[in-house]
């Protein structure tokens, strides 16, 4: 790539304040939210402002072949937005204007720099409801959300990212701008890119504006805490709930370690004989939830339940979710390194999982703390090491894989493949992994977008 | 094609009692639902029993460069498997059975041949409930669904067909065999393949297994009828129900001239007056239902309701959906022609939809009946008309496409494109075709998979 001429083509093109080549600039955006730090460092940095902006710059990387990195806020676990061959980060931090909030039709046009958390309380303003929750919606951005096809404690029961995408404005990497889904409910009017754009991981398309599906803020919340005895009767009960026809809002699921970490963290009393901890959480009309907390709690009690708390106060519902929130700080002090894999699997696999990765960890000799989204399936796997024991580490999260796998289940259920899970990403899709990239080479033939990320091309 | 030879290759490959060459089978499957009749015959009707045969015959297609028309129950409204240019209808019916109720996930592993309606009643034994619901369930299959991304008046509240695929086995172009999407609740490995393969009318993948999502049966359901003296007043109703927090379970919009037809069909006492109808239904948990049908009736009272009808009995109930069902036969008497169209808006948009089309049919002096999912926006519009007043439909249609397009809306809401609706696809997706057809190309090179359906390309 020869920088200079492209720096000077993307100043007459969108502007030269927007475009950054100072060391400053390149090595703030050289990585992303990756334990792993950077890999290469990117020759410019530029911030659109709009459609064009990125039309123009996508036209210009075409046509001189070089690597374009859609980035958001930066909080990838997986080297999504990293710019691991040198190339051009496109931020969208300038793009961060909520558009208009359409209170007859329940749904937000939005551009993609504007952070989760920001979108959710504008809308909440009008009494509606965004419900994708990533825990990191206090500074990830729609458009890395959508990019990722972003899920949070709250999808059990509202969907992930991809359920509130209603239609995408997207600049596809010849620089052409389309929108792609519908702003009516449904459509069945040629192929689906919508869908195909959400969780394409920047891989695709460049998205500029979303307009999103909006619910009804939920009436009332409840919240309980269910403590276990044994994980299998935590796992159990996740699975009957569902049965009983209590679909919750959340439900998170800490196994002994996490329980260990969070009480010596924080002390909020959590009994020692603890192997499995449940906090479920349901909404809905005002006259229903108290009854519907029951019904779950019920549940929890008859696959063994030792303790049951169900906050009658906003503060005991704080403390309840603040043993969940006080966990990612807990299990950093446990050991110098970790690392976290968002496995996921059909409910009733939970247990076998669980128990597997036991004896995978038992087997290395290795730390492993598990809790998260239960109600999904989605279990987040964190070995806990020493730097000496990389290595170990490494054959343990394959293994971790392979159980996942064998367990029909899948290696990502929200951080996405970006560039740290490629090797895994076969062992899971098997020959659809070739369609795949007959598609990624239809929609962008020199390879601009995000190259290198979910897949090489061979 | 040289017929010969290929049926010798596919009975050798299938065995020779699943391939037919007999002019009662072509003729038979020379053409669907869609009220037009047929414009070619097939050479050859296949009757796969499983994946290898569907691999088989697609790699001999392949091989050959011979249409494939992928073919359910033939009930569908677009034209989608129709055998337009010659060539094999590959025919599910031997593909029809229910693999496995999977009652830990709520999910049921089946074959695509299996009918809609056998589906629901097999799941429900267990109490379990499968949404999707085409007014053609009866005989619809559940791959013609998923191809078409069928929905039905429950799909307000519950989704349509999409929202309940999970995972599926495919047949790509050349005889691949291949599982998209997973059976865990969520999975962000490598692109969603599955969700552009549903709804894409059997153009990109033959469905040879579905793993789909199941609910809890709802508890408890009501049904109301509400009556208007205007047209806009029940289309503002449906708007506000949603903000009241409200979602109905179905919301079923009948204008003038399908109340006077049903009226004048079934006799079941609609007055006079009415302009506008609506039938609500609500479902959930059986200490809210009562609440919830109340709440939905206010709305109706506040927009101008002049009647309200709750249905106390399952009679009752059904008498209300009988005026619903009478509508298709009921304005069959009306004229010897009909043409229906699905389009579809933001909800916001209904009352100027049907007010524009109104204007169309007063324009070209037509008869107009208009009916259909008001509470996702789809209206199905129907011209009636006399022989001679066909070239004034076509202009007629096609305004009232541009009027949905400019209303923000879709020109499929369910039916699809298939053959008949060709003409529109551009008119709405603009720019995002060339992609559309870009991935057309990259999966099925030869253009097999059911050419001259959706798009043609160049
Ligand atoms: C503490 C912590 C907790 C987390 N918890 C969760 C969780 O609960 N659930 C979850 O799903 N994730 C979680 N994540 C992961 C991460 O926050 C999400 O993936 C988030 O969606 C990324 O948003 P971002 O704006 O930071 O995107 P980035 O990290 O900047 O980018 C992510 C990907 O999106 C692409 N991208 C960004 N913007 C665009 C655009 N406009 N057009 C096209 N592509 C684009 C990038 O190229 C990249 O591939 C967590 C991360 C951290 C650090
Ligand atoms: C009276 C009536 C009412 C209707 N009401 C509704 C309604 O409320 N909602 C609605 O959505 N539709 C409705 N339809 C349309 C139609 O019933 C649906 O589109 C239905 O999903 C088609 O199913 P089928 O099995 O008949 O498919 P077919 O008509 O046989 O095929 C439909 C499409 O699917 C493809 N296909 C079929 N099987 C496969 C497979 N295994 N793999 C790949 N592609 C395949 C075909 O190639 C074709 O493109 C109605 C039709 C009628 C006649």
């Amino acid at each position: 790539m020869n920088v200079e001429k492209v720096e000077k083509y993307l100043k007459e093109a969108i502007g030269k304040e927007r475009v950054k080549s100072s060391i400053d600039f390149r090595a703030a955006y050289a990585y992303d939210g990756t334990p792993t730090g950077y890999k290469a460092i990117p020759d410019l940095v530029v911030f659109p402002e709009n459609e064009e902006h990125v039309s123009k710059i996508l036209s210009i990387a075409n046509e001189e072949k070089i690597p374009i990195y859609p980035r958001g806020a930066g909080s990838g676990l997986t080297g999504g937005s990293a710019p691991i061959n040198g190339g051009i980060v496109v931020s969208t931090e300038k793009m961060n204007r909520i558009l208009e909030i359409d209170e007859d039709n329940l749904a937000v046009l939005t551009e993609p720099g504007v952070v989760t958390y920001d979108l959710q309380k504008e809308v909440e303003k009008k009494g509606l409801f965004y419900p994708p929750d990533p825990s990191s919606y206090k500074y990830s951005t729609i458009g890395g959300n959508i990019a990722e096809n972003a899920g949070g404690p709250r999808c059990v029961k509202y969907g992930v990212t991809k359920d509130y995408v209603m239609q995408l404005e997207v600049v596809f990497a010849d620089g052409t701008i389309a929108k792609v889904g519908s702003k009516a409910v449904k459509s069945v009017a040629g192929y689906n890119l919508k869908d195909l754009i959400v969780g394409s991981e920047g891989t695709l398309a460049f998205i500029t504006k979303a307009y999103l599906k909006l619910i009804p803020k939920p009436e009332a919340v409840r919240t309980a805490m269910a403590i276990f005895p044994k994980i299998e009767q935590a796992a159990q009960a996740v699975a009957n709930m569902f049965k009983a026809k209590v679909i919750p809002t959340a439900c998170e699921l800490l196994d002994k370690n996490s329980i260990v970490a969070v009480e010596n963290y924080a002390k909020i009393g959590l009994p020692s004989y603890a192997e499995g901890l449940l906090i479920v959480e349901v909404d809905g009309y005002a006259s229903i939830v108290d009854e519907l907390i029951e019904r779950a709690m019920e549940v929890c009690r008859k696959a063994g339940a030792e303790e049951i708390k169900i906050a009658k106060t906003e503060e005991e519902r704080e403390h309840i979710w603040h043993a969940r929130r006080s966990l990612s700080p807990a299990i950093v002090n446990l050991k110098p390194k970790k690392i976290n894999e968002d496995v996921v699997v059909p409910r009733s696999r939970i247990p076998d999982l669980i128990k597997g990765v036991y004896e995978i960890a038992k087997k290395y000799d290795l730390m492993v703390v598990n809790f998260g989204h239960a109600g999904d399936g989605n279990i987040h796997v964190n070995f806990m090491y020493e730097p000496h024991e990389e290595e170990k580490v490494e054959r343990a999260v394959r293994e971790v894989f392979r159980l996942t796998l064998n367990l029909e289940g899948s290696v990502s259920g929200e951080h996405g493949i970006g560039w740290m899970k490629k090797e895994f990403l076969p062992w899971e899709v098997g020959e659809a992994l070739e369609k795949m990239k007959a598609i990624k080479k239809a929609l962008d033939p020199n390879n601009i977008l995000n190259p290198g990320k979910i897949f090489d091309l061979s």
